[in-house]
């Protein structure tokens, strides 16, 4: 297995969240380094505590033993016992058995009517598939989408690079269209029709259209116009959506609230309302970042049931995704209600964490904006702040020297310097000649002026360094 | 998406184990019939108990909160909460962050250490990836290695399904060598050899070598000798060879223990010695039967460096491996030890339910060589037995007739007649004109005569109604 004679795609695959960067960060932590990873919306790995009810129901379904158990009422509260005997009904012989390769289907059940609920308009749980993170689900949808390098996929510029990579990986052709970061970020539907009409007279077939909102990793919550435009523009043009709301609880401001895809959609009516789309959701984000448990599922909205077959086909030859993920998603979907007794203990946790997530936004924010050479748009929602850096010319020499891209060449001064780990904007895309980094707001509260002030620091002494110099006076 | 207009691998890909069959006992049940399952390897579906040990540990890392509780150890021993945190510590900050994308550190050096003492020479965790159950390796090891439908791996007939289907997947051309039912499922080299020559004439370029050991759907485990042959042909032929496993710890004879193929290859010494290898196994199998965890790892065995970190690269696109599967494998290679406070209880409880499946090996295949028009190999590893069905000249025109395989015939007769769920022979391939059936020997030990009986009331009557008439007299 020569690397030379390994698959072409896996070969042209890249995946910069953990690249260049990431691996220096190992190595430093092999030398005694102290280091910050804000590179990854990895949140328990910075401090934050899982929530407590989801907790102690997963750890009584993983030890169903103990309900019988005469002291388990001391160690837990009534209604985790009482939800742990539900789930483990719903499973039926427990989380140590396979379950329907869709994920168990009472759980599915659950996700479609927190789905209703959230839209006002029924799912159904047929529609549904559990799996192991939602990453899992974007490459199943990506790999069945693409039939060969003619099928194009238009992804935001800039992208979580999982779209980039699987799409390379599954041979097919990624289309970017750019997203603008004078507008907060927002869509511009010109640039994707622009894109879409080189396509055609290029004699390529475009497929889809991926969005993230809230944005990754550009923190923009998008509009009712923009998600109505992109529907319009889909149905038009017969693409199938794919919507990345992984963030969807994430969300910082008041003035655009999330709203799905999905429902904007419905709300269209006849005929927009039966454009093809595919929902991605995880339990990884949100409050609970519960990052490990890779809990993810996506719902078919308007998709034929023959390519629904072929989807269970397909998740079937890996049998099934791990149950404890599956149970996140129950609990995600399915939390404590008013009046149960761990109700307002979990409400407390959970509001306490989304304020001190929304304080944190701002605070990062803040601070690149009064940054030397740093601006950025405020992160609206998701995790991360994508600041630009407006690098003077000196540090583009002197990167190229290097044999780095200007921001990769930030970033891993920033990475010696302070320990901070974050990701260059080359490996997101980004308008050519501009440089960004994307880093989570994820630091603890109580870390956040401390990680703020290490960063200008830094950028003080890196503009200083590599501040241009007036030009020399030409009459020597 | 219209079904024409996905991907044609993905349409192509066949997945027999829950393919017809599986469908067809889904809507029983929902018609109110029980079925009984033993069409997957699934054993806490049929009602095996997990190993309390581990879901004790398990228990306790979901849930770190109760390790600080004054009554912890009123419900749980001493040697669990240990445990407990000694997991956490390698996780470093609980079951709730993303990890490596190869899985926790400090898990794959217990693996490195569990393949050291099982074999005998060292074995470095660089090299050790965990992953969400055994499949996910072996398709990531697929992908990579398939370059083309030029590109051809050897697989053995009968085979897992997962390997077709994930060949056809990655667009790969699967060929396939027979084991020797005759010489109870041996491997039979002049049938390897014979298809490698094939494949060379017709310009195609063998890759790689898939063997399962114990067998999977036939039971039988590899002598030396066979693995011995193999190594030498991979050797002179410049393959990689696939191991399939994960049943190492089923082994339900003395005559052929498990042998894993990386001792085989390094007592072999040089030139056979540096053998490319990937060896998978798995917490789904074994006596834990952890399949909703999906826990699992493989082990490259001689691969270059690069080629590793092009792997490396392409999980990370998946972030991590669920956690709660890293914990299941840690516990699996390092279970409690001789003197720990739950030492005792745990290797009873293994011990028991390893000789129990001994005992159902047996049962079940005799009961099939004691039936009418069948033959079975004894089950020497593994959980399946896939006894030969002799099936009368009217039996294959009535199938025919019906618009079936004859094996698909016969087990759907016998799903509807007795709710026995297994999984036609066709699924698995087997020589032309032969018919067979997997089913797994996982049914409770007290109830495993009923299941034969059922079995064989099915059988007689099936054999009875599709009895070949003696030729009438011609005179007529």
């Amino acid at each position: 297995m020569h690397p030379d004679l390994i698959n072409e795609h896996v070969k042209s695959a890249q995946y910069a969240v953990r690249g260049e960067l990431y691996l220096r960060g190992q190595e430093l932590i092999k030398e005694g380094k102290e280091i910050i990873f804000t590179n990854v919306g990895n949140p328990q790995a910075l401090g934050a505590k899982p929530l407590t009810f989801p907790r102690q129901v997963i750890s009584l379904v993983t030890a169903p033993f103990l309900l019988e158990h005469p002291k388990v009422s001391e160690l837990y509260p009534a209604d985790a016992i009482a939800r742990a005997k539900q789930v483990l009904d719903q499973f039926k012989v427990g989380v140590g058995a396979y379950t329907d390769s869709r994920g168990c289907g009472g759980v599915r059940e659950e996700v479609a009517q927190f789905i209703e609920a959230r839209d006002g308009y029924p799912s159904n749980a047929e529609n549904i598939f559990l799996t192991d993170g939602a990453s899992v689900g974007v490459r199943l949808c990506l790999n069945s989408l693409i039939r060969n390098e003619n099928d194009c996929v238009l992804v935001p510029i800039p992208q979580y690079p999982l779209y980039s990579a699987s799409i390379t990986l599954y041979g097919g052709n990624m289309m970017g269209y750019y997203l603008d970061e004078e507008a907060d970020w927002s869509m511009n539907m010109q640039s994707i029709k622009t894109q879409v009409e080189a396509a055609k007279e290029q004699g390529k077939v475009v497929r889809g259209l991926v969005f993230i909102n809230p944005g990754n990793p550009t923190g923009q919550c998008m509009s009712k116009e923009s998600l109505e435009d992109m529907v319009k523009f889909a149905k038009e043009e017969g693409l199938v959506l794919m919507a990345d709301e992984v963030y969807q609880e994430n969300i910082y401001q008041d003035k655009r609230p999330f709203l799905s895809c999905r429902k904007v959609l419905m709300d269209m009516g006849p005929p927009y309302s039966d454009t093809e789309l595919i929902s991605f959701h995880s339990v990884s984000k949100g409050v609970a970042g519960e990052c490990g448990l890779r809990g993810g599922y996506f719902e078919l909205v308007n998709i034929m049931e023959d390519t629904v077959a072929e989807l269970y086909k397909i998740v079937s030859i890996n049998l099934c995704p791990n149950t404890i993920g599956q149970v996140a998603i129950s609990l995600l979907v399915n939390p404590p209600k008013e009046g149960d007794e761990s109700y307002e203990s979990f409400r407390k946790e959970k509001e306490a964490e989304l304020a001190s997530l929304r304080r944190r936004a701002h605070m990062v924010t803040d601070a690149f904006n009064s940054m030397k050479n740093i601006t950025c748009n405020l992160t609206e929602g998701a995790m991360y702040a994508f600041p630009k850096l407006h690098l003077p010319r000196k540090a583009i020499e002197a990167a190229k020297a290097a044999g780095k891209a200007p921001d990769v060449f930030y970033c891993l001064k920033l990475l010696e310097a302070t320990g901070i780990s974050t990701v260059p904007g080359s490996g997101f895309g980004q308008v050519p000649d501009t440089w960004h980094l994307r880093t989570t707001i994820l630091p603890r509260e109580e870390k956040m002026a401390d990680f703020c002030e290490k960063f200008r620091e830094f950028n003080d002494e890196f503009m200083k360094t590599y501040a241009d110099e007036e030009p020399a006076a030409v009459n020597a």
